[in-house]
């Protein structure tokens, strides 16, 4: 730690997740997902679209014939997969899956050349244009899928094989960039080896690895571009768009201060550029990203934590510009977001990014899976008419059911590998004591203030607001246990072994955290009490789409109406907040979940003219609503959906 | 006229406009467009889009070198030019203007080829591929635009020229097509030449142009089907969607019901189609027409009188998918639209068709074209955020201000040939006497009940509704005058030489006309009184775009909000109906308007949060808006517009 960074990370091997939302969703990656994704690679998926993943690496070993099939980055399909993997062995070693893993890492390893590279695609298609379209051809994205799954399986399991594969990978590439003669001083289109190399260094303590991290941050947007040179080089008739704000190399990346372009590749780079700023205590670059951070979250980001709104370019557009039923807000989007806001925490622990990791954690990013984890959305609108969907061109990104693969998979093992490693977010570690981010069932165990401790949370979260913390030290010690009162909550209530704790006066809370320095026994008990209200939640009057309409938000929790629920045309729906709300919990519905009961008006039974156009309004009939948590929709058949409903 | 027909319609020759809103058009047209485009089908406009258009037809006749350049439709912009020419020519002579028009003529008439074929794409650029692209190379379309063009032309000066050439061309197309052996049973991808031919068979009395009409008209999407025929002829090898229904041949034309696919192929096969209907006297086709015209009409037009509402294909897509800001109502289509409902009304006066023509005239239609006549709109939004039109690429179609002149540039010269033709729509005669459609200061001459007749209109309309007619038989005369009462007119009174006629009463009209039959002296007056209040229009609850939101009309012009007057981000106005509406007319203001004042709300100045999304409404100040005419908009600037507004 230096002067910016304030806290650190947590080893997921310490942190034990035991959670009545979550628990299921982690033993249904261990027990469904993985072996679903690993069949989907290995093309055994009936009706899904083909992988091929496997048999590319084979091909590449020399082990199948056969050409390369898929996109330019298939292989980081497996990478995903394999993190996921080590993730999931960090929770709990398995023979049987280590053995599978094993194997595969065996067949990477047979799949890399000898110089260090590691890519099927280059390797069976194009053997001799390695590196030579950076912009486009996802190398480096790749290397650094790669080098993340070979550090968390490495850390799960202490097998050296998979690091030493990355560690050869990275260091070839460390000999073919960088700012000496003869190396290129290229970057790749698709930022993600910056924050992979990180953690390379991290697992490995080679600092050579950072600095290409930094070689690789600080060089984008640079000019010359080595965007135009490469194509240059490579002699293309056509010259293409060259504003290059698609892949954040628009600017040098300490001038940029708003969010251009793809939105996943915008934050992977913002997350390498955090992991950047607090290694190096770079203040400027924190700087850098502060700014992006304030333009993402309080312009560019939907209700749902999902961000990106076009489907073109899978990009950001302008301040404010959130449409609910085109809305992209890809499922990988609000997960690099996620990694992103928790570099941010880590260095900062202000809960504003905490709100945020848990806004798209229950809302935007757990919406891209379906209940039995088979089936999955890459784009997450907050409004869908399943008939303008199905015909409007313009919508044709937008689907109304998940889908069980893509040819573009990005999101399915990108989902998985987060929540497998979703004690990585619960909490931290500072100087003086633990913080604690996340309200989400589970146990950690860290040395705080010399003393190994153990913390125990128990919460009905995200349904109930009431959570205990049960502080463990192996003796009596000093430190500060540091609470998120999150940002939704209006009266949160703290006490300590029952005494209440201030938290409304100034100084009583720094940055949204509740800090209670004292000496801990063992035993001791902090009760976190969270009023769970159903909240109109208005939007800024700058989201034109949202005009004249509500969401409603039950702790962190975004609601939406369904077809299934509420009937169809759901547009002429207008919900009462000026009446009761009725909270009702349904143990089976939809897995589990809280829903809202709430009073509304429709257009009353065939009231609707013949006509277009009328100057009578038709008589509006009273309706009762029921609005089910929004990353729960469509599990139950096509059908119209939407989050921001109008106000009556 | 048989037993369909109810109505003919009157030639141009015998209508002459003065009037306060269109004679200034008509001028424009003379004065301004017709050189102006003549100038663009030269290339002689900076900054505007290359035509070529004349180039083509030197190149085809031999007497430039060169290639082929444009659209494989380029030909037709020069035939609607000259149509536009034959209008004005009806309404005045003009030597200078008809020499210019003689000489064009006598360039297409070289370029024509010894069998009479006519199109300069395949003569310049595809000599040996005549006809074996029937779905995608508008050669029949070319067709029809020439043979209106002639029809004009030769019934305003009655110069054969131009009639050979299209009757030549005609036989010729005649000699290819049919049911006969050796014929191809193909039809165009580009329905046109079926409303042509009629044109053709009534300026020449020669029934094989009708019959071709019904030919081409009855083939289209029978099985097996042409496209598909002439596709496996060419050996393509990836062949296409064959749906069809963007051609509107995925179906006999007598089986369709629901308007489908681009939008202005199909208005103008329905005009065809009503055309054969009227002549053949057929009432299956008839009706047909009608479902068609009861799908477009209830479920498919914007209040604008626009249709189509998806830029991709420029089609219609689903009943009620009317997105304001994507519409896009291509200005073509709107012109179709009036072609359609004009042989509707023709057939059997009932107001619907003369209202639509009449939304269509006075807010879609003239919405595509610039105050001064320069610029247009190829595509008429319903509002407009300039911010996301210029950034999503879902709304790229959409352009924020005029364009001088288009790649396709169907458009303009349509809106030109519309205006110069506006005559048409005013009258038609019937066995027993006149009637009376639009409200255009106007003379006709028309022999009524034996008699020559002569009905002087004046009036204020659209910013007045005050109407008298002076009814001017050369001798006292029994015969009926029957006037529309507008759909939007809740009160209309009639009066007679001062004398009060009843139109409440059950009979008293009939299909929304009230028909007054008597022996009319010289210098009888009808006085129509048509009160203009500022009418809230509405949606249908179906509409979801519009859902929550009301437009205001006055008479039969279709307000807007305008940055220009009333700040940016309008879709946070809210409109207050229960208040005071002032109307207003401005002479100067964009050319001469009636504006209206209105009260609403908007989010207070500074008063909104940095935060996207808050428990809190922020505070709502009073606010005066100020309404203009939709057609008016784009005329001061780029700026937000929208129609449809929150209800306060």
């Amino acid at each position: 730690m230096n002067d910016l960074k304030k806290t650190d990370a947590i080893a997921l091997q310490n942190v034990n997740i035991h959670d009545g939302f979550w628990s299921k969703r982690q033993r249904l990656v261990r027990d469904v997902v993985i072996p679903y994704q690993w069949d989907a690679l290995n093309d055994r998926i009936p009706g899904a679209e083909p992988s091929h993943t496997i048999e590319n690496f084979r091909i590449a070993a020399g082990e199948s014939e056969g050409s390369y099939y898929g996109m330019v980055f298939q292989d980081s399909d497996l990478s995903k997969w394999l993190e996921t993997v080590g993730f999931q062995l960090s929770l709990q070693r398995d023979e049987q899956l280590e053995r599978l893993a094993d194997e595969t890492i065996a067949l990477i390893g047979r799949a890399q050349r000898e110089d260090g590279y590691l890519n099927t695609y280059f390797t069976v298609k194009k053997p001799g244009e390695r590196w030579t379209n950076l912009r486009d051809d996802h190398e480096l994205y790749c290397a650094g899928h790669f080098i993340e799954a070979a550090v968390a399986y490495h850390e799960a399991t202490g097998k050296r094989q998979v690091l030493d594969i990355a560690c050869a990978f990275a260091d070839h590439i460390g000999n073919v960039f960088g700012p000496g003669p003869d190396r290129l001083r290229g970057y790749d289109g698709h930022p993600e080896i910056e924050l992979a190399l990180v953690k390379l260094y991290k697992a490995t303590g080679s600092r050579s690895y950072l600095e290409l991290s930094k070689f690789f941050v600080e060089e984008r947007g640079r000019r010359p571009h080595f965007f135009d040179e490469e194509e240059e080089r490579r002699m293309v008739k056509r010259p293409t768009d060259r504003r290059y704000d698609y892949f954040q190399a628009h600017l040098p990346v300490r001038e940029q201060h708003t969010a251009e372009g793809h939105s996943v590749r915008a934050v992977y780079l913002y997350s390498g550029m955090a992991d950047l700023a607090a290694e190096y205590g770079d203040a400027e670059l924190l700087e850098v990203c502060r700014k992006l951070w304030h333009n993402v979250t309080r312009r560019r980001m939907y209700i749902t934590g999902g961000i990106g709104s076009s489907a073109h370019q899978e990009r950001f557009t302008v301040d404010y510009d959130l449409p609910a039923d085109r809305a992209y807000a890809e499922t990988c989007a609000s997960i690099g977001l996620v990694f992103w806001a928790q570099r941010m925490l880590e260095i900062d622990p202000d809960r504003e990014y905490a709100d945020v990791i848990e806004r798209a954690l229950y809302n935007g990013l757990l919406s891209g899976i379906s209940l039995d984890g088979k089936s999955y959305f890459y784009v997450n609108p907050l409004e869908v008419w399943p008939s303008a969907c199905n015909h409007r061109h313009d919508m044709k990104s937008v689907k109304t059911t998940r889908q069980p693969w893509f040819g573009c998979a990005c999101c399915p093992p990108n989902i998985s590998r987060l929540i497998a490693s979703l004690g990585r977010y619960i909490y931290s570690s500072s100087d003086d004591g633990l913080y604690v981010h996340q309200y989400i069932g589970s146990t950690v165990k860290q040395t705080v203030g010399g003393v190994q401790t153990e913390l125990t949370q128990t919460t009905g979260y995200p349904w109930h607001g009431q959570v205990t913390l049960t502080v463990s030290p192996e003796r009596a010690a000093e430190f500060a246990v540091a609470v998120r009162l999150p940002g939704w909550c209006k009266e949160p209530k703290l006490t300590v072994n029952g005494a209440e704790v201030d938290v409304s006066g100034a100084g009583a809370v720094s940055n949204g955290y509740a800090k209670i320095r004292r000496v801990w026994e063992p035993g001791d008990r902090i009760e976190l009490t969270l009023p769970m209200e159903v909240e109109v939640v208005r939007p800024n009057p700058h989201i034109r789409d949202c005009a004249g309409k509500v969401a409603l938000q039950r702790g962190p929790v975004v609601y939406c109406l369904e077809e299934a629920d509420n009937g169809s045309n759901l547009r002429d729906v207008t919900l009462s907040t000026g009446g009761e709300f009725i909270v009702e919990h349904d143990g089976e519905l939809l897995g589990g979940v809280t829903l809202i009961r709430a009073q509304g008006w429709q257009t009353a039974p065939d009231a609707a003219s013949e006509s277009l156009y009328t100057t009578e309004a038709p008589p509006r009939t009273a309706v009762s609503l029921t609005a089910i948590p929004y990353f729960a929709w469509a599990n139950r058949g096509e059908g119209e959906m939407l989050v921001w409903v109008r106000e009556a």
